[in-house]
């Protein structure tokens, strides 16, 4: 890939307000029944109606707000997200499409602007009826802001059990004409592929169709947020984000850009994604460490995924960093399961750059450093299948600590 | 299936001894740094040849003594089993393949058999060579005997970080004469379908070919040993062997006798099996509790085991049920992400006798009730998905607590 030039600001506050045009509004309206305070309720508006893309979970059962984004997605265009936090809307039934569908009624009226044009996302406990009118209420209460204090405030508002915000900007240049990238998301628990529990909002300037975008976001999530997992659990409400507003005026992508700028374009889209998925990882609930498992020499790309997602997702390895013990078995046991073809006795393992197994035989390592490169706050395990094929991928998890048994383990109401 | 009778004898410490002709010997060789003076070298040994069968992992990396079991298994005789509890054999490479044949040659030399009888299994450590010379003078030392105190002994042997033995003994007559099947295994830690870190050795005194034997084996193992779920980690090293050496004088299953008498024999045996599988879920390492999955109603019965087990399996319901949370939506969450296809708006969920969620419509329901439900060592939650069909399985996990990651983050040498 060409190595473009950009300036990238990882956790910028300013987030998804960063780009021209974009405001954003916060409130609390009382859904957040832990935190009583803290924000939960929230709109992200662009002054001019935006292209549109999305990718939402796979999961077959599905919470309301994720079928009304598709809808939206579908018709290529919206100008603004209704987000709230500390109840999901899943599971809800008849009723849980009626209040998502009225969610983005009251955002539409509040902005004066077309129904259809509304994005509405929620996260939070699964099951529980939305309370419309405190929404309704909530809402009224909103005032939109640009810039730095609007997009961190936003970064708050959509946490759940984050421990802190997600965020950052990138600034770059097409055709000469400026453009930013502003990314915010919110995961913790039941982050795992296809689409974590996670919630990714991306916001520009550039001018761009939807087809473009969709083809961006598309490719680019498998890198980014395919690639981690907190604890194998894949949400019911998962949905990545990407809206642009052109107001940057650069020539649009997708119609008329230079494959050159396309390209320039997702490559800082791609760092932006990639650095938030690793966020999610590291804050992954009750995580102390981030776990970067690199596979190569696999046969081929899918397998490599298979088998770098597998090791960072087993509980056996994610127990081990967490105790910063070297055992390299829990790795090459958990590949071995993982459905990737490869041969034990070829394979090369090392934490850090200590070697633990080369072509299938335990090395002799000192223990100290080892776990040195086990204490730190980034993990670095790395797979060498020498299958004499070129498959490379990389995956993201965290440890797995007695705090996430106590978040998980404590009765939500 | 047909209600034939039989005594069914839970953990009956005459286990894998308690039919005719089965002996055992078990001695302390220094295998086990952990728990130093427990027993952790042991042979199981038939007075006369007997037919075998076994299942094995389906990781790609498997252990030294899998590929030898495999050998024997196809030969489809065997008369002795050398097991050693502490270190695996796995990820050995060449010396390792060596070390299992050495083993067997060493048990074959004290019983004066052929070292081609003699199956061999391993468990503990991965990537740690056998000490040899301490498995020759261990068996040296092991005094073999029948009954009750060696089939005791013999399960207490095979543990590692498993809390209790788990061994059984069912009595049932086939054509007049008194047959018996005994089974210990061990499971704790990396105990996933399919096949978990576990060893099951099952013995009979029944009449029976090596084929009929496979055939059963194989069938049960899916309602059984593939049905359970600790972690999500499949071990190196999995085994199931079913040995029968005739000394019941039963007409041969699989050679003359009845279809019904078969299928006596196969009722016994799959009760056999599901106790000890469900006995090492119940025992899950930090395990408080077992959780049982029913699912029903689902379109086969493979997607109602792939969602079982997802469920069983979940980090998120595993922590939930430690702390007593009737928290149905971690329930369809994982089921949703299981690959199962069904529709949440017709599901029904309950924890044991409360329903929490009828026709995708979350219940009002007593929190103490539900609690209660959730409070004993058994939780039970059913699931019908109405889709129309027929689909059901069964699938047993244990909850995850703190006691699981402590477990699982200790320094291991």
């Amino acid at each position: 890939m060409p190595d473009f030039e950009f300036d990238f600001l990882p956790n910028h506050p300013a987030g998804v307000c960063a780009p021209a045009g974009w405001r954003s509004g916060n409130t609390y309206c009382g859904l957040k029944t832990y935190g009583a305070g803290k924000l939960d309720l929230g709109l992200l508006v662009s002054d001019v109606p935006a292209a549109a893309a999305g990718v939402f979970t796979t999961n077959v059962v599905r919470a309301a707000p994720v079928f009304l984004c598709e809808e939206v997605v579908k018709r290529g265009q919206a100008q603004a997200v209704i987000y709230n936090a500390g109840i999901a809307n899943a599971c809800t039934g008849e009723q849980g499409m009626l209040d998502a569908r009225e969610m983005t009624r009251i955002a539409a009226l509040k902005l004066d602007i077309d129904p259809k044009l509304v994005l509405v996302t929620s996260t939070g406990v699964i099951g529980h009826l939305l309370p419309i009118e405190k929404i309704q209420s909530g809402v009224s209460n909103i005032e939109l802001q640009y810039g730095e204090p609007a997009g961190a405030s936003a970064s708050f508002c959509i946490m759940t059990t984050d421990t802190r915000p997600k965020r950052c900007v990138v600034r770059l240049k097409l055709d000469g004409k400026t453009v930013h990238i502003g990314g915010m998301c919110k995961g913790a628990g039941m982050i795992h592929p296809n689409m974590a529990t996670m919630l990714c909002y991306l916001t520009t300037d550039a001018a761009a169709t939807s087809d473009y975008l969709q083809k961006v976001v598309r490719d680019l999530v498998d890198d980014s947020f395919n690639s981690i997992t907190v604890d194998g659990d894949t949400s019911t409400n998962d949905s990545v984000l990407l809206l642009a507003n052109g107001l940057a005026g650069n020539t649009t992508l997708g119609a008329g850009a230079t494959p050159e700028e396309e390209q320039h374009f997702k490559a800082a889209l791609r760092e932006v994604m990639v650095y938030l998925a690793k966020e999610i990882a590291r804050d992954g609930e009750g995580a102390t460490k981030l776990i970067e498992v690199r596979v190569r020499g696999a046969q081929n790309k899918q397998e490599a995924r298979l088998a770098a997602r597998t090791a960072a997702g087993s509980s056996l390895l994610k127990s081990a960093v967490y105790g910063s013990d070297p055992n390299w078995g829990r790795v090459i046991a958990a590949m071995g399961r993982s459905g990737a073809i490869f041969d034990s006795n070829k394979t090369d393992i090392w934490i850090g750059e200590v070697p633990l197994m080369l072509s299938g035989t335990p090395q002799k390592f000192e223990k100290a450093s080892a776990q040195a490169a086990l204490k730190g706050p980034n993990v670095i395990i790395t797979v060498d299948m020498h299958t004499g094929n070129e498959g490379e991928a990389i995956a993201w998890g965290c440890d797995l600590t007695e705090q996430y048994v106590v978040i998980n383990s404590e009765y939500e109401t």
